[in-house]
């Protein structure tokens, strides 16, 4: 098991489904990611939080075994906040409030236990604060996983693009991909994406997987066709966190093994949907998510 | 090997895409379904084409094996004619023309030869129509697969309902699914429609690959991942023609045997949407056929 590096948000959210409504809940990229990827390593986590973020919610990631060391605490300023309201199908949200709050000014400085981290995840955050990890590392680690979305390739893209250059894999959506690249076809866009840095690209498609490309292949995985989605929030980021953990675990980047991640991360992810914020991945079994593994198994395994 | 039946449209088609034009070439669901079964076993086709129709062109058909003893040509009228235009990504077209001709009262009439099958494939036409076909068999075939479209829903749902109630397999598109059943998530769409008489629903979701629900269980084909689509016309009844010809070839439908068929559907329909018309799949070897049955082998499998 390899020491793992994640950064990303740990906020507070609150969330309305034509369903459900929650409160201020415990939210954030970085939350989602290393509850994730807590089932297959400990990983530290570097984040900020204002004095209003309660201490059980740290909590909540320590007894899931995650470094909370680089975890800063202004006392006074605010947590980040966002609220988002999904629509009638779940494939569209409108955001109602982003509070930057502690965010606005973050500064990501690493312990100097984090230092050693072979797997490092960087979640949805502006390149430059995304850069400002990486840089902080004396060694080169074995992967890089970066997070990205729209909004900074409208606002910051010659940012973004140097942090692409020190990554070895994206995880973007479609949109974000054809985006990025300005190309059309995603064969064309992912060839077009690493030719900016990452080796790798992962394409999500939502409720249609996400695609894997990489050393010239590719890889198709299929989402499990739930029953119901309660709150997409967060899905994406479990998707990273699962990915980064398991491949952590393996203490391999091999096509063959990230292969695998892709499928843990999805499996992952389809916990995250089936419940309001992190409740459905604070506290999972092997046996479900191998269970959930299984499942990916089945609905595309033929013999011919 | 089991007798096939396919009644379907041998039409005319012209077809524009922002790369390329054709004339009026063979076209017609019928025509798709035929060639793609006929890699797999000796249909027999029902239709009706005008004087205008060249005798090459049932040659075409004939020289792969395809019975036209069932092709009525109505020597003083006109042949079916299509002609479509694709937009920049080829996801959306627009009919240009729609001449219905000889299939305004197609009646068609099945030769005693043909009374014995045993997989029946009913093309994309009126529901009236394809209740036909089924009524002159004495015996209750194997297999009916179906393929129907938004026009029929729309327009005959009471017929197309009548219909469904003496099929096996219905062949529908993701927004038809939806469409017919009155439910967005495709799991219950499927079972929705599974009510309608179809104990199979296969939801076809384009450059997402296609699903198959039945027996309970849900199969995920994947969508290769083609550099560049030259045309996608006819490439939802090539799949049709695959699927139920690579049945009938195996005379068999049982779940495991129809998620092969559901791949072959897909490789055969993913040579259709490589050239213009019926073109690439007018002359594929087995071995064409065998590699790109593995392309979806080695896209879609993980060892977890």
């Amino acid at each position: 098991m390899a020491k793992t590096l994640i950064v990303g948000s740990v906020a507070f959210d609150a969330i309305e489904t034509p369903q459900h409504k929650t409160e201020k809940i415990i939210g954030g990229a970085g939350t989602y990611i290393c509850l994730a990827a807590s089932y297959f390593t400990n990983p530290s986590i570097v984040a900020v939080v204002g004095g209003d973020f309660p201490k059980e919610y740290i909590e909540k990631l320590q007894r899931r075994g995650v470094h909370t060391e680089g975890v800063q605490i202004k006392p006074n300023e605010k947590t980040f906040f966002w609220s988002g309201k999904y629509f009638d199908n779940m494939n569209q949200r409108e955001t109602l409030v982003t509070e930057l709050n502690v965010l606005g000014n973050f500064d990501p400085i690493l312990p100097d236990s984090y230092k050693d981290a072979e797997f490092v995840m960087l979640g949805n955050l502006s390149p430059q604060v995304q850069r400002r990890v990486i840089e902080q590392l004396p060694q080169k680690p074995k992967l890089v996983v970066l997070d990205t979305m729209d909004f900074w390739i409208d606002c910051a893209l010659e940012e973004l693009l140097k942090t692409l250059r020190m990554i070895d894999v994206i995880v973007i959506n479609e949109e974000e991909a054809r985006h990025l690249s300005g190309e059309y076809g995603l064969p064309q866009a992912a060839r077009k994406i690493q030719t900016m840095g990452p080796r790798y690209v992962i394409i999500k498609k939502g409720s249609h997987g996400a695609l894997l490309f990489g050393e010239g292949k590719v890889f198709s995985a299929p989402a499990l066709l739930l029953e119901e989605v309660i709150d997409p929030t967060g899905a994406g980021d479990t998707f990273a966190g699962g990915f980064t953990g398991y491949l952590a675990q393996r203490n391999a980047t091999d096509f063959e093994t990230m292969k695998s991640a892709v499928i843990v991360g999805s499996a992952m992810a389809s916990f995250t949907v089936e419940a309001m914020g992190t409740q459905a991945i604070e506290n999972l079994s092997q046996e479900q998510i191998s269970a959930r593994v299984q499942e990916f198994r089945d609905i595309t395994s033929f013999a011919i």
